[in-house]
């Protein structure tokens, strides 16, 4: 069964989490709004009167008839399917607490450029955003990114996977974080970064996987921009 | 096996919807920091040195030597044990995805107090929190409540439940959001409740089953307050 993965377009946002992990596990599966019709192919589902598991938002996947929201969950879902979770059950929910984790960190990236109205334009909300990144550089990086680090480095399998001794697809999100934040703020994250040596390490490995280098390199791997979660605005970045 | 909750003393904030669950339940639990040295205990735990499994914050679950961080996470965790989750596998992910949306509602609900600086009061960003919550209940409100009234509305088994025949812990939180934001904005609610009448009904039933009647009435269901995640700030709320 291919799976079909519902994002919008234009954009890595929330969805190249999932796709870090259908790619890296060699997975059939369809970015559908990057197909002719695809984004009205979302928008149906999105605004369907009659779907009972109706999405608030994407990302969604699809797989047959079931429609799962959220990444975490589309990641809980995926996970033993791609040989990307641990085989214990409990560590399971240790993986889903962590993904989770980074949902959050996810949501303040976001909402640096859009800390009052996520429905007007960053444009309508600068010195908001200016506090808010101020505020994200100097506590919430460092917090979430030292707690991803004590974690690395205190898994008994040893820093080489966060969870157990394999591959998980927390490991592919902190890779995307690490790549989103270093592209957001790269003069917060250069001066920072040396704090985080297992973090980093672990962002290297994931980069050079064969499945992972093959899809950066492809036109799949679409660039950040200012459209998506992580954003460059010069003006928000700083060493402190 | 006594499941041992933590979460902040003195608020309802985010571990209320862990608690519901258990009071549903009729589970055994110990709400660890209303006990005496409980915060001390949460907090050896959030300071470990060596536990592999650390939280990033508190709410988290102890069940044995399993921690569970996250309300979603326990909430799946927990819902099968408890008789709170569908037996089908696939509802699962349903139940989960709707979770999770009320965690990002409940996030928003929470940035409408503190939109630039989590470390800082509430005093330190009014005016920021003005403009955030005017966003809040214009558009966010309305959207949220709005999906989930269509979703619980289109349920195939009947509006009685979000999702299947039978009580969720989904629809326990939907009680809580429900309580939360009439506490926080009781005029913004006042006037918009009427456009919900399943989740009201929802609402309404929910507190009348026995086991949460029970709870509501006991010392243990402690009052909103001004430290939690709904707080009600007068000048935030608003007809529009």
């Amino acid at each position: 069964m291919t799976y079909e993965l519902y994002y919008w377009d234009g954009i890595q946002g929330r969805g190249e989490f999932v796709r870090l992990a259908l790619e890296e596990a060699g997975a059939d599966y369809i970015d559908v709004t990057r197909q002719p019709q695809g984004t009205g192919a979302m928008l149906d589902i999105m605004k369907s009167k009659s779907e009972p598991h109706l999405p608030f938002a994407p990302p969604f996947l699809k797989d047959g008839d079931l429609i799962i929201p959220h990444v975490a969950n589309i990641l809980l879902y995926l996970g033993p399917k791609l040989g990307l979770a641990p085989a214990d059950e409990s560590l399971r929910y240790v993986v889903n607490g962590l993904q989770l984790t980074i949902t959050d960190f996810v949501a303040e990236a976001h909402d640096t450029h859009h800390p009052i109205d996520m429905s007007l334009y960053y444009e309508d909300q600068k010195p908001e955003a200016k506090a808010r990144s101020a505020a994200f550089i100097r506590q919430r990086i460092p917090k979430f990114l030292g707690y991803f680090e004590r974690v690395l480095k205190r898994n008994p399998k040893g820093p080489d996977h966060i969870v157990g001794n394999a591959l998980t697809y927390v490991d592919l999100s902190l890779f995307q974080v690490i790549e989103g934040l270093t592209y957001a703020f790269p003069k917060a994250m250069a001066k920072r970064k040396a704090e985080y040596p297992a973090l980093l390490a672990l962002h290297d490995r994931i980069a050079r996987r064969p499945n992972i280098a093959r899809y950066l390199a492809s036109p799949r791997r679409l660039a950040f921009n200012e459209e998506g979660i992580f954003r460059h605005y010069p003006e928000l970045d700083s060493t402190e």
